[in-house]
């Protein structure tokens, strides 16, 4: 119960279940003055649709966004925004079986025991990566509001699957290639091998996991309130919350522990009159505020739980162990489908610490009596 | 501005400087009816002292806790918890340089731009790891609550200094051995390496990094409250705001990057009729609800910024890059200190989550009309 | 900018504009195990119609709910429960006039300078009584929970209107009369009285104000957390979002401004072995806490800020001033329809500090594998 | 449990007890670079202070503030400001009788029941009026910042006092006249016979109840975030806090009720080019917004309930019925010190909102590498 709810300005309400009626999400504090359309979300979504049949689920959402409320003759009213998605492809016949049988971890049974049977199981239900589309949704406009605003730029892509690590390239090739391979890999070559490592744990029923790197571009310097709600503290609980996360670290992240801190620290310089960083292990965040360098965050995902391969499990009406082969459409590796929402989380966040250091105002520009 | 307040129902909120008059924290949403006194607060604070002069800051804080308020005749009342501590081993001299020449990596510039010259620089000020003074006695409390109310043991130590791991003991041996050597680690061979990895950097001027593991047990199952409030985002939260944290993972981790659904995934089994996990790769918690295994959580900490090996930085009098040796007494390695620190901030999350999830109660017991 | 959430607990996300395509509202934090059907929402809803032509607005909203999420099998999941009603009965060119000569003591004006233009003024966009259909929404869930976990009972009516105050009659009386009647009157008497207060003024193309008092009865002790979340101030709070709401008191009210202490005092007293109020001047609220006595609240609503009646407002183009006979259809009163709207925000805060006092459950009940 | 702090943007959390250590409040999120110092808040902590031995208590605090947080060289630093006035005229002796035998219309019995007997009962604990130190201590920043800042006055005076109503004044007067007397009237001759009414009951062991009335004037037009965080919804909650308010009305209040639309609405005018009202019976909030106008609140305060006129209660050991004389040292009458504490809730959610819109920035001026 209650806790369906991001941010402090910039407020995310998500709803929805993966075999009910819709997903969808309310925006509250998206500040007036924003154009925005249907199309400007839609764009977004579509990113995180299967990329293709090799290697993703089958079940094909068409996930037309519709925005009910908030905005009015083009711009954003400074009204609460509600999006949402129907749902269509649903085949619920596929999950009756897990409801006595739960799928090795998934959170079938956790949310069995916590809500006591309550909870909508079909498809995962609140736990299905189907809720993300929200979130997709909600991000579309955070982006927005971060590029027209501030020119920030966020920037997500595959930096491992299966193993396999993407070459190191630049921002701009990375931005280039990301969505138009559908592993989203900054560069074609690791795309390839990623595709490869998918589709081959894919034929063995098996499924694989991998990291996305996150890059926020033109930050200003200053977001974040410390102590607490420090930026990468914020960007961490947003990040976890996308399904299958299972770590989160920031510039050098886990290698800053193996680190001298000669070697860590990032030297100060000057270059045209402006105090700049040598170098950014830091990931763009020191002391919990933006330093004015890249925010660099990578976020760690499992290999998809519901896989063919056969597993252990225990049938929860004799309470015996049984043997488990799921079924249904999945996906074998999430990591391609998390880019956009890895980005959605990022651009959220930071549009709400933006708001809150006062750098997004509450009304952009003026429309006055114009209609 | 306005970032000092962690949590829903056991509320924390930070305040006090490094060189102010005090560091502490208000705790609002402790159940009445916990016995408390200083003494378990104390206890606590005694275990984030410097542990010894030669891998620690010669700073020599007495840290006695006062409780200012919300505890009667021994007993929590249900009213705000004001505890802290006097600041007395204070020189704020050696701060006064790093006001023009700010330290790499270390929050100064950043507070000063944000703040426009107005934070309190000395000694970190806010950003100071003295802060966590506060964190402790707040996090003492929830430990006793959890202890208390649900049998849940909060077990943190050093799992890597400088590059050096433990050894993997038994959670019992971790909790015994942990605070009775001064690196905080779980066993008596990699005490002695670690150390020396400490003294060595130590003694070229140079400082380490390391990571600290936290093993929650006992915490029963259904904690969290997806889709945001997942009880792995709250922890990742709380715990990257700690000074020097750059990530968090649980369970597997980023490991878990690496491996096949099939290798990842925890079979269900059966166990004198329960449902119980075959492993727990997990990290005991799966679609952010705890399992019901032990929560298993990693912080990365990066080497401490503050180092006497030469620098560059910038005067911000006359915007020249200038060398800098950082003045003053600071940890060659913040990892022992953060132990209890860690342990602190996810026993808060714990109890707060526990209170959410209706398993601690707003009154514990009764007390009715005695004296 | 972001101020359309309500409550701790149980929480209430209001959305929609008056001539959007919706209005609606986002319940998050409702318990799972709830019976819950759109049938439960639609006859909370239904009271809220104008309830006849002689006293109300023409335009004739059907305001069908739907459940979009939240509920499955007929239960309440845990998760945010999103409900809409679709609007319908639009005539948005009549508003067309009011975007340069804003209505005088309506909310028009100042919108358009908050958001500088950007608003929805149609109908009021969300300054509009409509948006209380969420409400009521909201309210609905509220109200079952209350009754069905608390045996809590909360009934409103109209104890004056244009002057016109209802007779004193018990609450078994009130409850059984004030929805039978068109202006929802606790008596026939004063009904009758009121609804000819209402038409004379109506036919003067003026508008009448008045008060409603909402009586909660089988409120437990101990709702309500001071010092700042007392009972009454989140009461106050909820009703004073009531578009009109003037005023909140609480039993003897501004009444007891004017007493001793020696009267205004409820006398304790003993009844069947328990403690017992001998009256109730406090209202069933003490020291911002529920004593168990019932909860008497009283909102003072304005007379509606449309009327005929000539008003004098500016052309905000010619920044003249000129006189102003409000178009469109409005009510001539709003205190009948305001009376379930009271009951629904009433519902809602006691709804909200019972789970925060642990009185309702996360999970009312045990569903388990059943289908 | 948890509902000790106020606010989104300027928050407020009190602690502290009547009869404990000390009573004090931490403010969360106000701007840096605001000048302040101990004088600053003591002026109006002093204005609380029982003004005269005729009218109020005997108890005499020195009330003496000291700040422990977030201010350095005289400026606020954006960290979180703890301030606290210790205890010092404490007779706890006096209360223990009424643990037992709870005093009428006193939270002593609910905060029994609640706490079951865990909460400090010592002068009402945390039900005292004591703990307002600690909100006007707050208050004094918000009053700061809001005149320093917007050029918002706050006055508050005692408009009427056991049914005598002060003389209708212009605000120049009252404001001047207010902190003169000692039942804080607006003008000399209702001074005069509010203080007989004071005595008058006093000297029959009585007590006897008022109205504060609070303008604020220079608000800009724009503050308030309906459709629940209204500025009046939010003022309302804030001042019921305040121990002993029974009811709260803006503008015309419950007056409105008795109006014809016509009567009550204001009309807009043009006046220098700009639009004005030529009245207020909105009390400066229409729609959930300030309207330029200024602000007008009225707080009902109930007759305070400890008296030594004998009343009725419960002997909780026996479970019998006995008379009761209230011990200890207490006021005939809180409105005089009320009025002060009226005007600090009131600046507090007016700095809140302000902070909100965007109109306080994060960062009061530049102090740069001064020192």
């Amino acid at each position: 119960m209650r806790g369906n709810i991001l941010g402090e300005r910039f407020i995310v309400l998500s709803f929805g279940e993966s075999h009910g009626r819709c997903v969808g999400v309310v925006v509250d504090g998206c500040p007036a003055g924003l154009r925005l359309g249907e199309e400007d979300v839609q764009r977004e979504l579509d990113l995180r649709k299967p990329s293709s049949s090799l290697i993703s689920t089958e079940r094909r959402e068409e996930d037309r966004v519709e925005i009910l409320s908030g905005v009015f003759e083009g711009y954003t009213t400074g009204a609460p925004i509600c999006m949402l998605a129907w749902n269509k492809d649903v085949r619920s016949e596929d999950y009756e079986r897990i409801r006595y049988t739960p799928r090795p971890s998934h959170a079938d049974y956790y949310a069995y025991v916590k809500y006591r049977g309550f909870n909508d199981y079909r498809g995962g239900g609140r736990f299905s990566g189907r809720v993300t589309a929200g979130f997709v949704m909600a991000g579309a406009i955070a982006k927005k509001l971060l590029r027209e605003v501030l020119g920030v730029e966020v920037v997500g892509y595959s930096l491992e699957i299966g193993g396999i690590r993407a070459e190191n390239v630049s921002l701009e090739k990375a931005r280039e290639y990301r969505y138009r391979n559908d592993v989203r890999a900054p560069d074609p070559g690791s795309a390839e091998r990623m595709r490869n490592a998918i589709t081959e744990a894919r034929g063995r029923g098996d499924s694989v996991g991998g990291i996305v790197e996150c890059v926020a571009a033109g930050v200003p310097t200053g977001l974040g309130e410390p102590v607490f709600d420090c930026l990468d503290s914020d960007l961490a609980k947003a990040l976890l919350s996308i399904p299958g996360a299972r770590g989160v670290e920031f510039g050098a992240g886990f290698r800053a522990a193996r680190m001298l801190g000669s070697q860590h620290n990032d030297p100060f310089a000057v270059r045209d009159g402006k105090v700049v960083l040598e170098k950014n292990d830091a990931g763009g965040i020191v002391g919990g505020i933006s330093t004015g360098a890249s925010i660099v965050v990578r976020v760690a995902f499992k290999p998809p739980s519901s896989i063919r391969v056969e597993q252990k499990t225990v049938d929860l009406r004799s309470m015996r162990e049984v043997g488990l082969r799921v079924p249904g459409r999945h996906d074998p590796c999430i990591v391609p489908r998390a880019v956009p929402v890895v980005e959605a989380m990022t651009a959220i966040v930071l549009a709400d610490h933006a708001i809150r250091a006062g750098l997004i105002p509450p009304v952009l520009g003026e429309k006055g009596l114009r209609s």
